[in-house]
């Protein structure tokens, strides 16, 4: 009762069904993880999942269900990754080492609805020449993800280097007038360079989800939902 | 010397350039507009033009110019509209009568971009019926804009209906505790569907312009900029 | 001497007294319950109770009196529900699952005040169907409390949907630009729908309190407080 | 094509349709009333009308309608009012002098609904005894609308002293600290009287409309919109 | 040489000094307050001071040497309270239970500085009755400081009921939209009533301090510091 | 009808009423300027009030009442200034030139109560020594009115300096980070000096009022207001 | 009386006077303006002096000086520039056309102060192949003034070029979510690169003062103020 | 792969690399010191670095590698400090005891970069007299880092004080209306002094950085990065 499941929407969208963890409990997890499983759906994404409620949730789940939890990312993905299928490759870049937790959720989101993921991490513009290096990873993105934390200038940056999407995410990493992400939020969202668009602070899997649906993208009518 | 102006990007784009009109006086506009001209630009977007500047950016123009000024949406479109040439279709879906604005700054812009546009307009999450009476152009679209003030239900409400990427426009229009579209962009960033992301403030030429990216993208590597 | 309850007050609205528990210590609750028990209060609703102080102010009750703690609503029902009174139905809607416990605690609330409930969980509007099968509930509602994080855009739907009064009430559910409940609570105060007010975030407990005293309005002058 | 008229509501309410000014040119207001009119219409609310588009609206209506503008509540009752039928009376309280327009776009939306309004101006906390000295229309009240700027107090004093709903109105009145009736509005939705809500800063016609919906409350299943 | 103690400040205004516990650690304290007493101050007041390292503290210090801990006040009372000597009686009244705390940390305080205190606690403004039957002591008082959490209305209130200078503490107390204090703080900055100024959130004890300057000031030119 | 005069406070309180201008039209202070004399009041204070606006309310009054408009102060002494009846003196210091209209505000509020005034101005921090240069009117005052824009370090400094009560005034001076004053008053609700209280930005007229209260208070019980 | 003049400051700094133009009238600007002739200060520097202001500052001043207005940067250099003194070269580098104002406050303020400047203008970072042209200028710079508004890139990008000091100035350029500078303060503040501190926003005079300080610093103990 | 040393600029620099140990682990933190020391780096600081961490750290390192951590200024020092090679001398100025850990942060960097540091700590604004002790320190310093929480102060009377630059750093000390340090950094951005400039709250480091960048600067042009 506590919860409306979307049974049918992994089957219409060819992918399979996302469980935000961080408001549930693992009893609560662990029960629609197998409710899904039981509805035919065999590919799960539980994010926002602490390493002690995902040990506690595997413990719950039944015989022969891996949770395929990822402490790096803070996900499970239970049953695993499919073959990728997008147009083309999606490039999940991050500033700093800290900004690693969104940066692998967002990578592991878009791996999981299908599609290939080039990793170009701690490319911040205190050091320019580290972002430079990777030229050719930039050309060829269907869609890049930026995520940055402290000042945001990366999204600007590779918003001024690339042709396609760049879909910027704000990370709460940083302090004082940082304001938990707000900082780079708001240069996000005025960023100087054009085609930028922003997702919420820390929201690898929201960035990760639309770079899947512009890679999948097909001329003409898309399916519908 | 007050501007170092871009001028291989047309080429490279394959589309004309854009001036921004808000922090320049007509005489930097009509400059501008001639140098890009005999640089060989034969389309150029000026946006944020109010009526006054325009009257008097036309003036200064050399003969022959028209400055193709569209007082609805603040700008000009020098050259006219290209033929479109993207994959699909653009919709361009705005709540209510005084979001026009930004409305027809995304709509112009996309079609001076080579896109086809379709126009839902005053379609706000208040009377619902009148959004699902356009389920069929929201079924067709490769990417819808939303575009809403005061509470901005509308790209939650449309993110949750199609099944490809949604770029949502806060507008400033309301009063109070709308804190000149604030409000409306803390709740698209807060989206609870999935496939959402946002531009800033009355940004309708930047959702237009990744909008434009999104549907010209081609399987493989995109152009290189 | 810490507190000067209002004694009368139950008496003079034909209901308990209520508890605001959060800023108090098991004994101070202990001591208040058992001192409007003295003064011939039968119910008392103490809400914001975690489930330690719970515990602890069971405890220190005089024997014979039962806490009626529920936990997935925070608070205890002394001396349980009476039997409905109002003119008619309240429906409390909620969006997702993580808005339960302030849900939770506005329908027992408003039954503890003496008025049927119906409840609408997990109807949040990235899947309007699962409120448009509600259409029924809604339509006989006297008064509607939605509850809602993140964007808070269910209370402009049902706005939209009903002719009663709507009476919102924003959550803290959320992360990042969510700021606590500041989003929903922006979208809500600017509602594009008439008929909507709106109370402090997270306050299931005051909606639920005014959508009792509008159902049990009666034509004519009000009872005196 | 620039608005899409709900011009079923009237009927399905019973009552006039309301026209929201402040994003319209005076063509735009003077040709929706005319089509309310020709679609049978017969009385029409325009709200946010400064008296300078007031005048050009009433010179471009067609002969034989009376725009009915009223300077201090900066609105127009095209149709004039209607006999009261509500269950009881509404009470609208303003703490000062400079509340005075939102106190009547208040006090004359409710009028325009059908209800009988008492007015209690200029009765701020400041001066209690102004307040206490109405204790009788507050007794009788089925609703009060609060209004106040500044500190916002006013509706925490009203929702102590009476038993029905109290709907509280921030207004902008103010300076400094106050930000534009930011202070009003968090004061008003910390409210420590129970029955309290709120609405935007300076709607009063917001309040009002919430108001009569309360006021024409019958028994029982309540009109399909 | 962590601090630079102000020694002579006692012997100039006639009372003890005081110390700020939050940032310091209990060996910090426990060193400051024995460099005091043998710089030969009697009366040592120590704030914001937790159970936990007051306990700490008790223990350090030297033999003889009392730390006289008021836990409901979260301070310190080294060398106990001097007899009053102020020109008149200063009010110290609070809205609610929660905000005891900071009324007991600036009724202490007062007494520290040599006055006479009337507590007048849980008078809230949604109980009017429970202020006004306080008249007598409100009437005598040479300075009032009024302590309120939630709308913060107690100060304007007060402010319109008494003749004497009202120092307004807003509290932390509440939630939601409360923000920490911000809108009974904004509350009391617009309060509507003259003469009432205001300090930090919570602080008692400035206000406590400037009510005792207040209390001692005698005709002509005042002590110098 | 449209205000409700309190008239016997004059009487009560030994002085003039007070009009708020900011809010109101010409013909409205004119009519209140009026009926205050009628009922005998003497003098009449009008704050906020801009030239214009003086000129005309100049012109409406009856023969033989002087507006007594002082441009500086932005506001009008109808009947002069009575002579000083306080116990000590009252100190206005601003910080710079352009803090001089709020000054003067206050200044002149609080010789209309019945005060004597020494004005210590552009004496702002960033140059210590033209504060220093007054020790001897500081070490004299009852109480020190201190009013700062930009960072508003004044208040701190001179709380430092004197052993009366400080009432620190906020100005809207400055630009960028200052926020319309928001720096000031934060700083001045943070002084680390104690003894300071404040009021709302830019509220000179508050500031006196309450200085005026301390500096006219006896030993015992105050006058009843 | 109006201001306290600091006139020995010039000779003690061997550089001239500076008039903040913004809250004061022409008539008090060119009063200053003599007064600090008179004192046989040479050069003054007016800054935030708009052209009105100016034309009638100009009118007023005595015969013989000419206040030398430059309207770009907003500012009146009376008596001209001096040779440069400074250690090196100071660059001020700005993102777009709209920072010129500001860029050229900072650039004539550092000349008025006794620096060479290189100006580097329109070299935001969504075209970073602008900036990197001019790698000679940065490397020789003794300070860098990083001038940008919307998101504030170019001051974290320059910040990871150059090893010397960089004193970012964020602008009020932009709209939305930008908020007046805020977006473009607080990147600065947050910058990923060492060696960065920030100024007010639009504050180029700041910067300029700072910088001169910087490239005016001798080996040992600076010249006393 | 988690993180892109940065090997060369040490040597570029003539100084140690830096880590900053805010979000890495102790097994990351170990790490990079040894890559550093493997390529040749003698000396090493780590910021922010908790005690916990810095234990667990120093038994992760290899034997012969002594952490060097500084509890007060929760950072390490590994290899030391270098001689001092700078034009002058560095003085860090704190306005109170809980601002320290910053305060020596911002010596111990100064240190670690080859500076001379002179410490004024505990010398707030409240009491004038300890800061105008230390003149002598003041006037021969070439940079003054001044931090302070609260109301901060502190910058703007030490750049009136002072002929050389001012770097400031508000720090998070305080409470309530405070806001964690966002009084003293706007205090701090609107300083009334020129030669004042701004770091994030609490970033003592970069304060530090940029002072010894500062008092490293030779006539002509600096060492390229
Ligand atoms: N990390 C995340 N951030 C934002 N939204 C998410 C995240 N993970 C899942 N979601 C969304 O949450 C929905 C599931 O929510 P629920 O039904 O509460 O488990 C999914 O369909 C996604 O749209
Ligand atoms: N309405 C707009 N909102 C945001 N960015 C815009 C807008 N119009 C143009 N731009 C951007 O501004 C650039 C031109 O800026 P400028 O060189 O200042 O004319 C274009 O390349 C666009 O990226
Ligand atoms: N003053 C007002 N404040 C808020 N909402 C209003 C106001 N006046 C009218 N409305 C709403 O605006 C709607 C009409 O908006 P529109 O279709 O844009 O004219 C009405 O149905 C009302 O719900
Ligand atoms: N306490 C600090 N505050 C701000 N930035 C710092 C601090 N400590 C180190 N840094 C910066 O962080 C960089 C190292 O970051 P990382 O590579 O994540 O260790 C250094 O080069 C410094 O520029
Ligand atoms: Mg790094
Ligand atoms: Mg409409
Ligand atoms: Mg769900
Ligand atoms: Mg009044
Ligand atoms: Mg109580
Ligand atoms: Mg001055
Ligand atoms: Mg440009
Ligand atoms: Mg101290």
């Amino acid at each position: 009762g506590f919860a409306q499941l979307d049974l049918s929407r992994g089957v219409r969208q060819g992918a399979g069904e996302v469980v935000y963890g961080a408001g549930k409990t693992a009893e609560q997890i662990a029960a629609i993880i197998e409710a899904l499983r039981d509805a035919g759906q065999e590919r799960i994404l539980v994010t926002r999942l602490d390493s002690e409620k995902a040990a506690r949730t595997s413990e719950l789940l039944d015989n022969g269900i891996d949770l395929g939890y990822v402490p790096d990312a803070q996900l499970a993905l239970v049953g695993g990754k499919p073959s990728p299928t997008g147009n083309g490759r999606i490039v999940v870049a991050c500033a700093g080492t800290s900004d690693l937790p969104v940066a692998e959720e967002a990578a592991l989101t878009a791996e999981f609805y299908g599609n290939e993921v080039d990793r170009l991490y701690d490319v911040g513009v205190a050091g320019l020449h580290r972002l430079l290096a990777h030229a050719e990873e930039l050309a060829r993105a269907q869609v890049v993800i930026a995520i940055a934390g402290m000042e945001g200038a990366l999204a600007s940056v590779i918003g001024g280097l690339v042709s396609c999407p760049v879909i910027a995410v704000p990370t709460s990493v940083g302090y004082g007038a940082n304001f938990g992400g707000v900082a780079a939020l708001l240069a996000m969202l005025n960023s100087c360079a054009s085609g930028v668009s922003v997702v919420n602070i820390d929201n690898g899997f929201g960035a990760a989800y639309q770079a899947s649906l512009i890679n999948h993208l097909s001329a003409g009518t898309p399916r519908a939902r």
